[in-house]
């Protein structure tokens, strides 16, 4: 017990260590020229480049470890680094590295009567933690991120992939040196030690602004329970299709086994299809054909079954459950009001969409549900950063403060007020 | 003890119910056209207007208990209501009435190069919870900004007020009947126990989105420190003014009285005075002569003294006290270097002036400091919603998470994507 409580002490102490470090680089990283950060980011490209191969043979530690420790394959698969993955992580380091600078944009300007000119221009938020599990990619997307949007970052990967997150985290430092940036800016908290994430949850006493969970359903679960301080995250993603009786069929059919198919692992696969009862005699069956033909489970309520047999009985608990996997629920329902009252009932307010050519259902549907994304005619699985044009996104929040939807540079960053006068005194 | 519990377990309830309430009236609420909010507004002046006997006659109940209970001059007179005053309530509600309507505004809108539209537009943040003092005006203007912005709110006033904000809601109900919108839309706590605030500070299980805390630097304090759910607000506001020694001194005297002594108590009145030490022999008696010609009290450190004997000594806290009354501390700084330094270290972050004709210190100023409001050759004063041309504000902020400066209606708001397409999927 003592020995315990020593080894917290020391995480306490640690921790408040690498806040006072970050808190302190992030002065200098608010006011760095945005030639300066491109140049950080180019020069953390090629460093990764150029340790390649010691990033491989840290990651084949962690592999060892992770498959002695009896690794899923699917999470094996997560944490494997191999040439086309290092250089994908460079390559995405440099699209960062060419997205226009955040800070110092200015997002509004107006003039007053008596001759005040205001603008509203971004500034960095401060210090982001970012607490992750294992894919070694997000140590580099997660510090470029927040380099390229001024903010100082903590990164607290997941114990299996250390080596890894450790080698890359070593070419990020070697750039942010080569541009002159403090190295504090990006820091990898050093221990696996759980009390660490404790301590982050906290706040680190003031030095940490807002925390990003990039994970499975129980980090963002207890990140979102425990923090006290703002997060941006999405607990999952139970995203809609809803095929009205004005869709076009063709269409329809196209966009749900992308929707659904095209990656079932990701928080914008759809998880369950609405029809509208109008249409389901004519239209379901193709539907349903489409996707099981694509391998994909059908569970579906009584009157789905009826139309198509080969359905399996879908229970209360499927309108509330984000497979990530090869299932679909299906049910039909009474027109977009029987939709709205589905969506709004069990939806993760993520994403949702719409098949319908009837503009009056089109609007109602946007107007009416509160989903961060809601899409018309269009795959859900462009709940994206990078299709969305924000060059890249550090995840999806669903919270309604400050950040909604992706989370790319902008969304990383808070603003203030400018204000040009000429003498003006309040009357 | 009993019957102590029992009351807290009664509260909670009320509070839980209250929270039920306000989240399905947000429903409706978010949706509602943007001429019934209108015309709710409208019909809530005229109400206030026309129930003015009832309003002043529930207000000299508590200016009564006020004066039985010891209450001061100062505090007596934010409690008070007359004609004029009430009138004034009517008439701010028309003014946010006629405010344009966020609620559904397309903030940004871009394409993508396979063809799909994509629209941020603004939405209601949901529920709102104002705890506020004895000011009764907050009643009529909490309640008016949320109704515009589309959210349901939860009034806590102060007891020393409660027949008053009693009152006043009543006309507001009055005018939601009126259009049609939920009376839930508009609820003031029932319960002066100091309980209600600790449920709502526990966000209602998730009903609550947001917290505005309008008050003294203790419930404010308090807010801060034990809310789980995001606060909109300030500490305090220990703003300064710097006075460069490219500054033009005619306009530096002008500013610096106003900026001062327009109004002590208000959250934008300057606090510390800095001034460029190269410019200390000429423009520091000028400066300060008008300063205490106007009543003003003046601390300075060892050079302001030299220069002003009449210049009381300040101590360390000086710099980091916010007076809210006519005293101004003062200190001679090295150039804009010093400046920043100093605004750096002691500064809440609320809003500062700088005084200068040379546009590179300018732009050093307001780069490289990070607060709300930065001003150039103008009052600290104008740190104001309503002199921003917001149209009324419900408070300011100096957090840096989604709201920051004068809170407005833009700022109750939150955004989603509305993403328009013609069948596209994702390769």
């Amino acid at each position: 017990m003592l020995i315990r409580a020593e080894a917290e002490i020391s995480v306490a102490g640690l921790m408040a260590e690498i806040g006072r470090r970050a808190r302190a680089a992030a002065g200098p990283l608010a006011i760095a020229a945005a030639e300066t950060k491109t140049s950080a980011l180019l020069a953390m490209a090629d460093a990764v480049t150029r340790r390649m191969p010691q990033i491989l043979e840290a990651n084949l530690i962690d592999m060892a470890n992770g498959r002695a420790a009896g690794m899923t394959e699917a999470l094996l698969d997560r944490l494997k680094l191999d040439e086309a993955r290092v250089l994908s992580i460079a390559a995405s380091i440099r699209t960062i590295a060419e997205l226009d600078d955040p800070v110092g944009q200015i997002i509004a300007e107006w003039d007053r009567p008596n001759g005040l000119h205001i603008e509203r221009v971004r500034t960095p938020l401060g210090v982001i933690g970012v607490i992750y599990e294992s894919r070694p990619n997000v140590t580099a997307d997660a510090g470029s991120l927040c380099l390229k949007s001024g903010n100082a970052v903590i990164l607290r990967g997941g114990s299996d992939s250390r080596h890894s997150a450790a080698s890359i985290h070593g070419a990020l430092l070697e750039g942010l040196a080569a541009a002159g940036l403090p190295e504090d800016a990006i820091q990898l908290v050093p221990t696996s030690d759980r009390a660490a994430v404790g301590e982050m949850l906290q706040g680190l006493d003031g030095k940490l602004d807002v925390i990003i969970p990039r994970g499975g359903k129980s980090l963002v679960a207890r990140v979102q329970s425990e923090a006290r301080v703002p997060v941006f995250a999405h607990l999952e993603g139970l995203c809609h299709v809803y095929v009205d009786a004005s869709a076009d069929l063709d269409m329809a059919r196209r966009i749900i086994v992308n929707a659904k198919m095209r990656r079932t692992g990701v928080c914008g696969a759809a998880e369950t299809l609405l029809i509208d009862k109008l249409i389901a005699p004519t239209h379901l069956v193709p539907l349903l054909q489409d996707l099981a033909k694509a391998g994909c489970e059908i569970r579906g309520d009584e009157s789905v079954k009826q139309l198509f047999p080969a359905a399996l009985p879908a229970s209360e608990s499927d309108w509330s459950t984000e497979y990530l996997d090869a299932i679909i629920s299906v049910r039909t329902v009474d027109g977009i009001d029987g939709a709205i009252e589905h969506i709004d009932r069990y939806s993760s307010h993520h994403t949702e969409a719409v098949i319908a050519e009837d503009p009056a259902i089109v609007e109602r549907f946007f107007n009416e549900l509160d989903s961060a994304i809601l899409l018309h005619n269009a795959s859900t699985q462009f709940a994206d950063g990078g299709e969305f044009g924000m060059g890249a996104e550090i995840g999806i929040a669903t919270g309604k403060m400050h950040a909604r939807g992706p989370v790319g540079v902008e969304q990383l960053t808070s603003f203030k007020y400018r204000v040009r006068g000429s003498g003006q005194i309040r009357p």
